[in-house]
């Protein structure tokens, strides 16, 4: 048996999920999930039924992980060879940043998707202030660097590269010259290159399963 | 000069970070904010001005952590011998919560303010579901045992027991029991009596000072 089980959909934020698998070199099986017909083993593991979870099998308990900055992070932790941890002066860009893509940058992304605008007023607020502060912020947050920790690529940058690539792929995000070449640096490695070809075949193969 | 500067308003999330400073037993220096006046240290180190704001002097590097969530596992790490870090069984649990407090939860909260509504066919497209689906979720995480970890107290803690002490003070979380009877064992705590009564003292003498 495999010592993680990683249900997903490749349309979804699985993709994240599988690309940290892979810089963790994690030994894993996909379980992969039709949204119109749960397996009852995702359902067993999480009754919410939301897609990544990840069940880690670990001396005969097994670990629940959702939440995809959770489920980096978590697989950096299992897998400290893999050198995808900050080390003690890395530690504050690296919590600092994880948490800012996942709170106020998922927020912020949210409410331009449906059209929900934060007055002037209401900006201070809400813990994201509005979308062009959160995206400024983030702009400063990510410049003069090459990755989140400095010049050295850390699991981190996964789930906060992929908030920006998802983005500038999406128009949720902006081209901006931080966004842009960090993106380029992160497709061009090899486990992000090897996740995302999985992901892609089984989008295919679905689509052409539907004609 | 203290280990750890402390930017804050004692009407801000800033009471969540110096709780987690007195669980972490860390030597701190706090800064108050008048949010109408930012002092330039505050703006130097944080150039978006946000409270709270922790600078960590360590060892000749001053570290920049903002984001509250990622402040408190910071002060775990930097604490190790306070055991408030969750042990290998335990991280599961931790990191998952941590998150799904910090993302899902945020965002449902933030909703029910702002009375942003989602549409039960748009609740597929959004991270947390909407609000109800959220809460209930939430229930479900915390039920079955007395902390994030199960029965024993992590910084965790301080982060997902505050959205839920504070959740239920404002009425954005509904009274149920996994909430209620969680947030009555947070309460009890002496360090969270110790770090309320400071901000409850200053926020005192602010509104003593208007009159």
């Amino acid at each position: 048996m495999a010592d993680f089980t990683f249900f997903t959909n490749p349309m979804s934020r699985g993709q994240i999920v599988r690309w940290a698998l892979h810089e963790a070199g994690a030994d894993y099986a996909t379980k992969l999930v039709d949204w119109a017909n749960k397996p009852q083993s995702l359902l067993d593991a999480n009754p919410l039924g939301k897609v990544p979870t990840l069940v880690h099998h670990h001396s005969g308990h097994d670990h629940v992980v959702t939440e995809a900055a959770a489920i980096c992070h978590y697989l950096a932790e299992m897998h400290p060879d893999a050198g995808l941890l900050p080390g003690e002066h890395e530690k504050a860009d690296y919590f600092r940043r994880l948490f800012f893509a996942a709170g106020p940058i998922e927020q912020a992304i949210l409410c331009k998707a449906m059209e929900w605008d934060v007055a002037p007023d209401k900006a201070m607020t809400t813990g994201f202030g509005n979308y062009d502060m959160a995206i400024d912020a983030f702009e400063t947050l990510m410049s003069g660097r090459d990755f989140v920790c400095g010049d050295r690529f850390t699991m981190a940058d996964v789930y906060v590269g992929s908030q920006i690539d998802w983005g500038l792929q999406f128009g949720s995000i902006p081209e901006r010259d931080a966004f842009s070449a960090y993106a380029q640096r992160l497709r061009d490695r090899p486990n992000y290159k090897e996740a995302k070809a999985i992901d892609m075949a089984l989008i295919a193969e679905a689509e052409a399963a539907k004609n």
